[in-house]
């Protein structure tokens, strides 16, 4: 039976059908009154997800355009920065700033470690010149599913008094990222995440100390030249034609996670990462981030006893459930289970009971059936 | 009467339903086997549009932010560039030139003028050192209802060597441009045009000319570094996450559009757009454009004795027909039909009839009633 796909990766998530019909609306004209109606309302709602008083732009952009962003605009050639790179997209924030010539200095930790906030306060507390203009972390690392601490490296960099750049494509919407509270400077996700709604946009969220130090900053920029959206933003308008369907979509997705409340979508993240992880544990399968670490949005598995690529070949040929598998060195070695945006308790108890059946296809025996799902409902009756 | 819009501005054009119920499917991994069928589907149509073998890429931006990539990847600071400008269009590409350092020398035209080619041939024909490196040009300048002489300019720019870059926005899909054929080097357009979906979309075909200067091109870009999408687009994926509910829509209207059959489209538009100045003709509107540089896309009316605002608000408000207005000096002085992508005959002559009783209702008499619709019905019957 086909066409009854079900998402479990970190994105795209899955889109609600109010969301969907409301993207299928007829366009209409990105100049006209009634879009900049919509982008009133949905430019508020971004920031009462991002609690933020700040300056939130939209761009025609994956998350990757929306943070590179986040990174040119407010820096120039030669300018030192503190890259942490755990994963995947640290990596690619790194080689972002690379590719504009600027002096990158990496945090590393090993894959499906976090960051450790320490080694940022070293290099900060030493830089008594203040060179280091930025530091840019990722806060959800998707690729391992690892949370950073960024609150504690934040703190070091307030300190300091470097930019704070962050990439919380898998964070924001899922995790209390409380971006004025914590003074963030440079604040960049993608759509396609726990907004609910399918690629094509991505958000930035600037700082008034980020909009000084844009001033003078050097590296060019036309596109992505944020000074430009700034500015059209005060007038509910774009410098560039926008996805006008993507914003009928987020408008609804927002209307629907202002209806659930901040506190509930946070809570409810927590309730699905942990009843996922629990059921992991009861399966006997490792997991690939500790307890202390655990992202919001993504479960990594790194089976020992069972091919990560069969599990997921079975679950979705059997059981048309997609799961992630690993990425660069991690490929065939982990699989990923999202539980990011429109997810919802019954998925957890759907995907795992799945995996359980899957895992029995494979002749996988290290766990007595059922032992999955009744830790997942375990989690969920105890954190109602 | 709400909700019954109808879209008569270059963009975005008007989606047929299909279109729009294909975006409203559910998403799909990106990174799946049923994405790269549908990448792999619209790639192969893309080439058929703009008849090429050469590469054919997909960005997540607007038409500016594929012509930047366009410009972007093929040269290096202090590059001597040649910009056609006629129009906002035009200018936007000397200003993203200008933005990363080139060396930027302007051939322009009065706006609502064609660019004369022999202006680009002297500047070529005197530089034996071959120092310009690219010469840039709007086809189609949406902004005045121009269509600048590609064929002409390309053929002086082919005697020289330089890259030709072209921003293809409003032309692509309306009107024939044999990239192969012309030899085109950088041709960049967006989805919202002549292709009938949403926009969200950027295109950018790349011939292999082109991808020579990219190996020692050195401005700085990496989300637009179009050497990463060419990599990716040769497994049928994408290097960031790709708005894949647009791609759906994209399959849909190509397959629409290849059952129209290309001669058909662009005699299509020829149509529209003959009726279109005829009626306007015919009521005693001044065009802005002469006929022989008439856009496909869009007709520009500068009319004298009436209001254009007037005629805009009046359509709008009474008709539900959305009109575009003049950009930056022409605001208020002009207003723009667009008849390109989804837009059929009868479209035309309702949107001339409507705009008859506007007339009307403004006190107009420079016209007998009817014969703007009569001339369109002319045109359409002479052109059948």
């Amino acid at each position: 039976m086909d066409n009854k796909l079900m998402l479990m990766i970190p994105g795209p998530t899955p889109v609600p059908e109010q969301v969907l019909l409301a993207m299928a609306k007829h366009p209409m004209g990105h100049r006209s009154s009634d879009f900049s109606a919509i982008m009133a309302e949905v430019t508020e709602g971004l920031k009462w997800l991002h609690q933020t008083q700040n300056d939130l732009l939209i761009l025609t952009t994956s998350g990757t355009g929306a943070m590179e962003a986040g990174i040119i605009n407010f820096l120039s050639p030669n300018d030192r920065v503190l890259v942490g790179c755990n994963g995947k997209f640290g990596d690619r924030w790194a080689e972002v700033a690379e590719a504009y010539g600027l002096q990158v200095e990496k945090i590393t930790a090993e894959w499906g470690k976090p960051l450790d906030p320490a080694q940022f306060q070293e290099k900060l507390e030493a830089d008594s010149e203040k060179t280091i203009k930025a530091v840019i972390v990722t806060h959800s690392e998707t690729s391992t599913g690892v949370l950073n601490d960024l609150e504690t490296i934040n703190r070091h960099v307030k300190a300091h008094g470097a930019l704070m750049m962050v990439d919380t494509v898998t964070s924001l919407g899922a995790y209390n990222v409380p971006v004025d509270t914590w003074g963030l400077d440079v604040v960049a996700s993608g759509s396609q995440k726990g907004y609910m709604i399918p690629p094509g946009l991505g958000f930035v969220a600037i700082s008034p100390k980020a909009w000084e130090a844009y001033k003078t900053a050097k590296l060019p920029k036309y596109y992505l030249d944020l000074g430009k959206y700034k500015k059209d933003a005060a007038k509910n308008t774009t410098p560039f034609t926008p996805p006008v369907n993507m914003f009928f979509a987020l408008q609804a997705a927002l209307r629907m996670m202002k209806a659930e409340g901040l506190e509930n979508i946070f809570a409810r993240h927590a309730r699905l990462t942990q009843a996922t992880r629990s059921a992991m544990k009861a399966l006997g399968l490792p997991l690939f981030a500790a307890d202390e670490a655990a992202s919001p949005a993504i479960t990594a598995v790194i089976p020992d006893t069972v091919d990560a690529e069969k599990v997921r070949s079975i679950m979705k040929k059997q059981f048309d459930i997609a799961l992630a598998g690993g990425q660069d060195h991690l490929k065939g070695k982990i699989f990923r289970i999202g539980h990011l945006g429109f997810v919802s308790d019954r998925d957890i108890l759907t995907a795992v009971s799945a995996l359980e059946a899957t895992l029995l296809e494979l002749g996988y025996e290290r766990f007595t059936p059922g032992a999955g799902v009744n830790a997942a409902a375990k989690v969920i009756a105890d954190l109602q």
